[in-house]
């Protein structure tokens, strides 16, 4: 292939996707209830009940360093991220076929504890590895997930919904995982105990399946999404696919106390992480007015912290961030790794 | 990770796979019909209709060059050797999600041909692409599909029911891709047209879905797998499976007349490439003795060659071979390809 003339990176990530959607035109078909365009595809199976199918991969030196990440870690976190995405659904992750390509000087034990990591996983909500493949390759590890679940009509979540007047929630903190890459960079693994939460959130990310499927239940969520590239780019996923604007308040942002000091030493704005940082694997949606205590109550029961971060404004008012000053800024859409874009997030 | 003591090419690529089936116990549940170990895992999701769910990947270098493939054949081809799969269980390929990773360099033409070529590769049998995701990469382009199907109960065909006394057959010519790739390799590219059949063979498989089909709902054949890996390996994984032996003749294996020639130049045995070469993606099928003229009649219809290459054995005869001289040696279960493995090619 010609490797000179215009390429995939001057036409700009969302140009690519833009691309993608004129080739791969959508299909007339019954069966197919969501396409390219959410966390997950959508296919009727049965009167109600629908198959959710995703994919996600784990590149060695794009989205993960192997020397922060165990291998155990790494195949949880390879199958934790795809179950997430079909948490943001509302979904159950049930089965996963895991397409691996291995370094042939990978240590023996590693493959263990990186298949065994994936099992694990896989067991929290009873789901199982069914099949795949796995090919050699030169040097950089790479694990390609793809993931089924299962939902029905009624309670399936996409992007689409969020209406003017819906409030944002988010669950967990957000901008933890991204700052603790930053502090696995800087102490090289062993790192202070007081960074431990930030720490763990880049290594053991926890898809928030339970909640997920709680959330969808209610009837309370209008649309969800996980939070994998960024508060302010996910948020915009939304925005885009319901067509309306949304105002969030910098002060209502769930946070580790621990951000602050990461910016200090990287240099950086603390609302870096939590606005642009990613792969916090947390549930961002958005849910009729009214419905808070019917919110509060499901995070209760599922034991996961939700915070009211702002409101859906209408067509076209744009995304506004309040700060904490009390002024209102414009909320770039843009995420913390530049080299990553997906099909899906749109 | 390390990668200095035990490493997963020492423990050889079988070892690997044992090893993976103990990590990744077999799962009891009721709709999970068939799992590790077939072309395709299949899942129940009706009175009598089968999900089917297959990943296969092609990696730069690794599964083909570059310099061999147009883009747009690429893509065909990513997408035919998984509609193969789920051809090899009886089944219709109906959905795919593309994870592809993409050196930032690839020219943006390019990207959009093989995006093309999948989409018309997916049409060939009414099936859509619905998802995926995009990755860059340092160099080696790849594309991991996933590939949905579906089957009924009845109509599933897997590895593991060939019986003694069965025939053995073969759609199309085997050994054609693999001697294809040694003319590309020779003329680099621009290959005399005498080899034009080889050639394609390697740049244009065509999965047999049709063929698949018709035979599995024929009731008359045991056994099925696409010849991925090489006819010789193939069929040892079928004898696993089933527990049986098998012999097959050598002057009725379907070869192209110009194998002997690349043979000669690449200075090889002919009989390497249709026994070990791979990727041919021809269907390799036990069948029921007097079912012979069914088998003649669906060819026919589907106008895809077929040929009677031997029968099924009872367990514990092993694999043979009777050459073109009348010898009878043991063949040996080995593919072209010694750097590719595949989870589900046991």
């Amino acid at each position: 292939m010609k490797r000179t003339e215009k390429t995939i990176t001057r036409l700009g990530e969302f140009g690519l996707i833009d691309r993608l959607k004129t080739i791969l035109a959508a299909p007339r078909k019954s069966d197919l209830i969501i396409g390219i365009g959410d966390d997950a595809a959508a296919i009727k199976i049965g009167d109600n009940r629908l198959l959710l199918v995703t994919c996600d991969i784990q590149v060695e030196d794009v989205h993960f360093r192997s020397k922060f990440l165990a291998p155990y870690q790494l195949g949880k976190r390879a199958i934790a991220v795809n179950q997430s995405d079909i948490a943001a659904m509302g979904g159950i992750p049930t089965y996963a076929l895991v397409s691996a390509s291995l370094p042939e000087n990978l240590a023996l034990n590693d493959f263990n504890s990186m298949f065994q990591g994936m099992t694990d996983q896989m067991a929290e909500y009873k789901g199982h590895i069914i099949g795949g493949n796995l090919a050699r390759c030169d040097k950089k590890l790479f694990i390609d997930i793809f993931m089924l679940g299962k939902t029905n009509s009624k309670n399936l979540i996409t992007r689409s919904k969020a209406r003017p007047g819906n409030l944002i929630f988010v669950t967990g903190k957000v901008g933890s995982s991204s700052a603790g890459f930053a502090v696995l960079e800087k102490y090289h693994g062993s790192c202070p105990k007081k960074f431990s939460e930030l720490v763990l959130a880049h290594q053991k990310p926890q898809p928030r399946v339970k909640m997920g499927v709680e959330l969808a239940k209610s009837g309370a969520v209008t649309a969800m999404i996980d939070i994998s590239d960024g508060l302010a780019i996910d948020l915009d996923h939304i925005c885009g696919m319901s067509n309306v604007g949304a105002e969030i308040f910098q002060n209502e942002i769930p946070v580790s106390d621990m951000i602050e000091e990461v910016a200090k030493f990287r240099r950086k704005d603390k609302w870096d992480y939590p606005l642009y940082g990613g792969e916090d694997y947390e549930l961002l949606f958005t849910a009729k007015p009214g419905r808070e205590k019917t919110i509060a109550r499901i995070a209760a029961r599922c034991k996961v912290p939700v915070a009211a971060i702002g409101s859906i404004l209408h067509s076209g008012a744009g995304l506004w961030l309040v700060q904490s000053d009390g002024s209102r800024i414009h909320l770039e859409p843009r995420g913390w790794n530049h080299f990553s874009f997906n099909k899906n997030s749109r």
